[in-house]
This record gives structure tokens, sequence and C-alpha cells, in this order.
């Protein structure tokens, strides 16, 4: 790709911006069908990034990207061109904006709604400061429905300063955007409501400008540059349409299929098994309801959402109402299921004490990409739900150790009357499992050994197995046990077993895990507990298999650990 | 107090309505007057309530109450009049709705923001069961701050259901209320801007009654009766205004020192020292600023704001946005310091990780409320804070032991280059302190003992005195720490004492709290390890104290642990 300075893209004509958006696309198309990535929301970007970086000045001028899934084009036109082929590598450039990567990226996002917050922060400081740039806030609609952002609108003006919003209006969030915001902004593509929808924005005190055509350069560059004039005396909104997926015909047709691609072949996944469970289990059970937040897809609930429509809600990105919702549908006698992602839960934390499991309520959260998810690092790691969660009470937390057992404990969820968590990574296998009893860990090996290995979830299991088996070459034997519930924890096996060496291995941070509950059960017993997890740091970007060696349990520490209590007698 | 039944409401007249509410004003302010609680708040919804129960049929029809601080009036005209005066104690009625309490609770609150999406919950969850019922949500102007509310009211249409939001306009969070949504419910009031604001509402698929005179039944039973019918088609949203405090002159004029009132003498507290001493620290560092959600007065922030206005602000009931503010702040160089309840804090969990600690930006969270916070219940007590930190990587976790120590970590804090949480309870004492050593612990007794005991926090060294003393009595010697960071551990100390027996005090849950960091550290030294917390169930209203013996850490329980201890030599 070529290389432009501020100054060229000053100069540059249309048709030369052009040509530069379709080496950008190309540059993004290549090398995230190697890497996998955010393909649809990047490429709606392109003309919007460029035009940007023409009208501005980076990285005098600051600008925030919401989720931050739509950073490529900038990365590529600052100052990571050349090693954009990293992207999502371990050690390579991250899929999302990173202070500590170029002093480009201002702000680093990942979950969504936080980029008007950060950028009246960034924009008081500079006041506070006495400097001057721009500060920008690039925003999906998707976005605009969650609560953060109405937060940051209702303080714009008692902080009293200046921020451009430019709102990125593709009429998706992972999933199609829902709900009234969408409308209003639909009828404002429309032309059909400017007035009062208007008065919606300038109420929070923003000068609202739109609605332009975020695509194209005619219409988008004399915005920006009006943009940027009234941002001297007031905050400004800027509406802009694009199209996810811009430039890439299967994209333009399926951006939601599009938006995350990855690379290679993907086995079966938990999604899967959750959306046909709970379908069949909602034929027999009229009381059972879905809740999302924007991503139906993605959890597998579609089967669910087309089968049950008026049982089956998604809320757009509104993590902590579909809590609420949920906890609210439960206390009046249904059986509400919300499925999530492990890090956007972080979301709901205080609404999961507050109405779920402070009125003892029976909604089950299904938590997906538990552990480390991989390439879209630090922000998506799954690898503290376990701590958080079991320090709540009234709360029971279960861990399956393959698909068919997660089946098995959806099944068991149905007649449960208390909150449940159930979490499991992306991808697992069917497998061997015996019935479920809450609160049970199962044995998956019993030897004369004095060494007992509690592994939880399909990783760890997995991992287990493997050490089993070396350790059977070197007749070395091994009690093996699916620890499928941290809580409530099985005492009365853990107190009740002879082996002195305990070995626990999680797919969560150490700090309050499995690992810290076990040794917590175990304290006095005189047994000596070793604890396998993910080190106290924010886990980057990478291949999930090697971050998960990397940075958690590593079959070679562990055999070692297991040689070593064996010699030791 | 006369017994009214829904019938005999219903035949009254304007002037028995009238005399009941005095009944109600004197029920209150006695009861009050000696437990303690929320008054201005109960004061100002009399008449609304009086008048909700009159149009409304309880418990058949469902009533949530916003923040839940405003329920007095329904508990003294539902089923608990006769029980009112056992308010807030240990056994008695919860100042807070509690569905465990009565069949005329629908909902239990107690953060704000949660009464749409449940009123949602529960209205969609009726249309599913196909029965008949009315749902209303009852939300103060203070939480149409808060982001959930808009997360519910964009889902209202998608959820294809009816309820009523009433909207108790006071001009009051627990400060003030703030913000753009406040200008725009002044602005109705006025009359000035009636097409267009009240469009905002309809957006949502709300029809706008409004205003209404919510302390003069002439205007609000008619409105109410309207309101009633108009529920039979579609979601309204009634907008009445109240007085915060009606029917007491003190109160009236000082809504937000009577929001809350506690009965008794107060001792010294937390928030003073935090409001005194940062208020000097920024004026020889003028990188500080400080933020909080809706409570300056609560948190001793006054003097700052009075002193620095320009670097002091108030975000309305909005601890997301409060914490992302802060990230963003010290993310351009400035040095936030965000103070807020312990419990509160919970809702900025996920901001916390991703915004702060992700980015390792030295933002300091003064958490006070600390520790069982008593007579509010459930929902108040801040006994999570250091599971939920202690798991997040990149925070310092500190815990003063006294006032004096507070000041001295406050001062510490100012050249701190990352984050740092410093938890605190209500009230304390100044002490003497030894200089602050990030990580570091404090030997306060050093003995030739064989039992060491690690506290943190004022509540649990007093303890530890208390045994230290009664230890003495007998000729047990003992040592004592002000175990005064969790994070990072002094793992060094840990690991070199010589006492084989080990015991932990903490005004957290036993779950993930110092205990558990300490047993992690210790795991396999042989020491016995005996730790105490809180048990792992939510602790209900009463007084702290009583609470913390009952479901914390208890003088005799520890004693006993340290002369079984001592006898086994």
């Amino acid at each position: 790709m070529e290389k432009f300075t501020h100054e060229a893209l000053a100069n540059a004509s249309v048709r030369q911006l052009q040509t530069l958006c379709e080496q950008i696309r190309e540059e993004i198309f290549r090398t995230v069908s190697v890497r996998g990535g955010h393909l649809a929301s990047n490429l709606g970007v392109v003309e919007l990034t460029v035009a940007l970086h023409r009208v501005f000045t980076f990285p005098e001028d600051k600008i925030i990207f919401d989720v931050g899934h739509q950073c490529y084009p900038h990365k590529l036109l600052s100052d990571r061109a050349d090693r954009f082929s990293t992207l999502r590598s371990r050690g390579g450039i991250s899929g999302f904006p990173k202070r500590a990567e170029s002093e480009y990226d201002s702000y680093d996002t990942g979950h969504a709604g936080t980029a008007i917050s950060a950028a009246l922060g960034i924009a008081k400081a500079r006041d506070l400061k006495k400097e001057d740039f721009d500060v920008i806030a690039l925003i999906g609609d998707g976005s605009f429905n969650n609560g953060l952002i109405y937060e940051a609108l209702n303080s714009l003006r008692v902080l009293n300063t200046r921020i451009l919003i430019i709102l990125n209006d593709n009429g998706m969030s992972i999933s199609p955007t829902v709900g009234s915001t969408h409308d209003v902004l639909e009828e404002l593509k429309a032309g059909n409501a400017p007035l009062a929808d208007v008065r919606l924005f300038e109420r929070y005190g923003l000068e609202y400008m739109g609605v332009f055509a975020g695509n194209d350069f005619e219409s988008l560059l004399p915005a920006l540059e009006q943009a940027k004039e009234k941002l001297k005396t007031s905050s400004v909104l800027l509406h802009v349409t694009t199209k996810k997926g811009q430039g890439h015909p299967f994209c333009e047709q399926a951006p939601d299929l599009t938006h995350g691609v990855s690379p290679g072949k993907k086995g079966k996944e938990y999604s899967n098994v959750l959306g046909e469970t709970l379908t069949t289990l909602a034929e027999a059970d009229k009381r059972i309801v879905a809740v999302t937040a924007a991503m139906t897809d993605a959890l597998g609930l579609r089967p669910f959402f087309e089968k049950f429509p008026e049982r089956a809600f998604d809320v757009g990105i509104c993590e902590e109402h579909a809590s609420v919702l949920s906890a609210a549908l439960a206390a009046e006698g249904m059986k509400p299921y919300y499925a999530i992602y492990s890090t956007f839960l972080q979301r709901a934390f205080d609404e999961i004490i507050h109405d779920v499991c402070g009125q003892n309520l029976p909604v089950t959260f299904c938590i997906d990409r538990a552990g480390v998810s991989g390439a879209d690092g630090e922000t998506h790691q799954g690898v503290f739900d376990l701590s958080y969660l079991s320090l709540i009470p009234n709360l029971t937390i279960a861990i399956p150790g393959n698909l068919s057992e997660f089946r098995a404990m959806l099944e068991m969820s149905a007649s449960f009357p208390a909150p449940l968590a159930i979490r499991y990574p992306r991808e697992g296998e069917e497998g061997a499992f015996s019935p479920i009893e809450i609160g049970k860990f199962d044995i998956l090996h019993s030897n004369m050994s004095d060494i007992i290995i509690y592994a939880a979830g399909e990783r760890c299991i997995n991992l287990a197995e493997r050490i089993y088996q070396r350790a059977r070459l070197e007749e070395i034997p091994l009690t093996v046990v699916n620890a499928r519930f941290l809580k409530p924890l099985d005492e009365e096996l853990l107190t009740s077993r002879p082996e002195r060496n305990v070995i626990t291995i999680e797919d969560n941070a150490l700090i309050g895990g499995l690992g810290d509950a076990i040794t917590r059960c175990l304290k006095n017993s005189g047994k000596n507990i070793f604890c396998f997890g993910y080190r106290d740091v924010f886990i980057p970007h990478g291949d999930a298999r090697g971050l998960f060696s990397e940075f958690g349990p590593n079959d070679d520490e562990i055999f070692a650990c297991v040689r070593k209590c064996h010699a030791r007698g």
C-alpha cells in the first residue's frame, strides 16, 4: 500500500482518495483472510477514516473508536501499515485501538458505549491543561442503544467542553440494530421527522449535522470540514450513513455473518448445543424465554428466535437491562436464559448481584467464550468470570466438560429453581459424562495414587487427560476429577479423598477461581496444593491455544509438578 | 394510624385522604426519628402513594419503586402498618421493597435505574401468561440520568407490552439532579418546550402525560385515572412534580441533608478526611480532579467542589460513565479521584477492568461505606469489593486502619502512577500508623508467639486489638499485623513469619477476600489458617455492629480459635 502523509492526503484529488480506499480494502481483505478479524465493520468506514485523516491532524487530534472493531483503516493510515499483516497474531498488531501500540491510538476500547465518556474526559483534560486539539468519538448506531452513551450525553453540558461525535449509522450491531433510538435514526435518514428528533440531540448540547453519505467523499469532505468549524464553538453530532461491508459483495449482503471472520475450519460450537437444546426444552416448557444483547447468531440462539419469536428478546447492546429484564421475567414465573459472552457479562455484574441473586431468581446465565478467546485480545478474554461470579451468594456455577455434558446441564437447568451460571468456551466435542448432580464433581480416573487433579472445563479436562497419558508412560498413577461445579463446591469429595497432592487446573484467572476455592476447602488438611490457571495480567491477542499455554495452565509445568509430587512420594 | 381498605380509599373524600396523608407523615417522621432512614424522599410521595392505592389494586397490580427509598407510605398502606415501627432494625421491616417481606412488594430495589427494566419484565411475563393486571414503575428524576433507564426505554417497543412509568420529579438525586435530561424536565414543567420534548418520550413508545402536581389530590387523582385508562392501549409516562420533604419545614428546605437520616450521634467520618485531604493536595497538584455520581456531600467532597469547581465533576447517578470519564482524564495526564460507595461501584465493574486497569491508568477509587453499612440492608452492604477488585490485574488495593492512615494513603496516592483502590467504612478514629509503603503490611504487636493475626480495616484491627487484650489476660502471646494492602500482597512478610497459626480478619465476604489471598500465599507452608469474614449470604438490614458480629468476624469465635491454637501448642 502506498504511504500517504497528512499533507499528501490534504492535497489529493477525490479520485486519488478513492484509489487509496481501494488499496485499504484490498489490504484489509488480504490480511483478514489470513488472520481473521472484523471485516464488514472495517470495510464500511474506509472512506470515513480517509476523510478524517485528511481533515484532522493525528496524533495531535484524538479519535476514540467505540468498540474499536472499525480501526483497521486508521491503523493502515497512521504508523502501522508495514506491520498490518501481523494483525491479531501474538506480538503483532492488535485488532483494537491500543495506546501501548501507537500514539495514534488515544484510548483503548473493546466493549460498547465508552467512546463519548472517553472523548469527554480527554477534551476536559485538554481544557484544563489549556491545550488545543480536536477530540472525535466515532460510534456505531448499535452502540447508541447502550446506556453508557446516555450517561455521557447527559453530562455533556455539565462538563462544558467540546467534542465531535460521529454517528456511523449502518443499521447494524453484530445483529441488526433494534429499538427506539434506531427508529429515530431511520426517520432522520428518511427525512421524515427532522425537527423533533434533531432536538433530541440538541437537548444534550450537540449541534446536529446530518444525514451525510459516509462512503462518498463528495458528501463527506465538506461535512467534516463544516463539523470541524462548528466544533470551535459547540459540540457536534455528525450523522453519517455507511454500508457495513462496503466494497465487498458478500460482506454487503451478509454483514452479520462477516462482522467477524475466523480463518481455517471451525470445530463444533457450544453455541449450537445451546440453541438446539433450549429450543427443544422450550417446546415442553412454556416458561422458557431467551434473552440476548444484540448477539443472537453468535450465541446460537437463531433456532430459538425463529421457533419462539414471542419468547425471544434481543434488547440491543444493553447487557445490564437484559439482566434486570431476565430477573423480572423470573420474578413473575418465567424461566429466562440470558446468553452472553463472558467478557460482556462484566457489564451486568451489579445486576447479577442486585437483581438476580439478591432475589434468588431462577435466571440461567449461558456464558460463552469463557477462558481465553484469542485474537481479539485483552478486552475479549473471558478469564474473570469464575472469580467475579463465585463471590455472589445464591449463585450456582456449572462448568461443562464437553458438549454432551453441557446439553445435560441445560436439561437439568430447566427444573433448577435458583440462579445458575453455566460457562463454556467457544468450541468443543461431544463426549462421555455421568449424570449431573448439583454441586458434585465427577471422577474420571480413579487410581491408587498420591496425586489428584481437579480440572474444570473442556480445555482443562483435555489437558488433564494428556497429563494422565504422559504419567501412565512413566507409571505414575493419577486420579483425575472433572470439577464441574465451582459452586456449591463438592466439599464432601474434596475432604474425603486420600491423595496428599492436589493439582487444580482452570481456564480462568488464578485469583478467585477454582484453585482458590479448593485451597480454601483444603487449607488445613496437610495436603500439598498446586494451582494452575491464568496469571494476574491482562492477556493480549494471539492464538487461543498458544495464549492458554503461555499465560495459563501449561502441560509441561503441570507434568513437572506431577513428577515432583511423585518423586517426593 | 387508621387502617384503610382499598374500598375505603376509593370512597374517601379528598379531605379524608389528606388526613390520611398527615397520619402517614406523622408515622414516618416518628419512626425515622427513632430508627433513622430515608425521610425527605418518603415525605414527598405520600399523596402520590395514597392516590395510587386508591386508583390501582395492589397486590394484583404491581408497583416497582426505583431505588426504593420512597416505599414507606406504600408499606404503611399495604400490610405492614403495625410492624412499621420496627423499620430497618434486625428482623424488622426493611427500608426498601422486599418480595420476601410482602406480596405487595413486587420487585426488590436499592440501586438506581432498574425499575423500567423490571416493569417491562413483569409486564411481558403477564402477557405471556395471558394475565391481566397493571404494572407501574415509580422513578425519580435523579434515576432518569442513569443509563439503564435508556436501555429499558429503548426496548420498550421491541418488547411490545404496556407499562405505566410515573416520573416523580422533585429535582433531586441525593444531590440536586444535574444534566440535560434534568433540563428537559425543567422546561416541560415551565411549559416552554412541550412539542419536541414530549416527542422525546413518544419516540420510546410512551404516551406522555404531564405535568401534574404530585402533592395535590385534585390534580393527581384524575391524572392517575386517565393514565390507567390510557394504559389499556399504550405505555404511559406520567410526569408529576413533588416536593422532596413535603410537609416538614426543615426537610423541604434541606432535602439533601434529610435524604437519609441517622439517629443518635455520628462519629468522625472517613469522608471528611477525604474532602479535606484532597482539597489540600489539589492546591499543590493541578492535575488532581474529583468525580462523583450524584453524592458530593455524602462522600465528603463539598470542600473540594467549592474550592475547585472547575476540577470537580458530579455527573449524576452514572457510575459507569464516571469511571470511563476518570480513565480518560487520566489518559490525558490528569489525576482523577473517583469517590463512591462500595455497593454502587459494582455498577462500574466492567469499566474498572476495561477502561482503568486495562490501560493501567492512575485513577484512584475512594471506596466509602465498605463492609456492612447496616440499616439499608442487602442492597447497600459493601461486603464484596475486596473480592471483585482483587481479581483485576494492575490494581493496587489499600485498606486504611484508621483516619490518620487514610490521610497518609491519600497523600501517598498523589504520586502513585497506576490504578489504586482505597476502601474504608463510614466512621473511624484518628490513630497511630507507620509510614506507608505500597504492598507492605504493618506489624502492630510482635511477640514470641505461635499465633499471628492479619486484620484489614479499622473495624477488624479494632477487633484484633480486643482479641489481643483478652489474650493477654490469659497470657497467650499474639502477633497482630495491619494487613493494609490486599494487592500487592506482602508475600515477603507472610512467608517469613515464624508463627504456625494464622488468623485473618476482614470486613468483606470470605470468598475472594484477604483470607483467600493469604491462604493462597501460604497454602503449602504447613501453617494452620483460619479466616474470618462475612459468610456467603446476602446480609439483611440491622445495626451495623450487630450485623458485623452476626454475619462476619465475631469476637468470641475468633478468641475461641486463638485459645484452641494456643492449647494445641
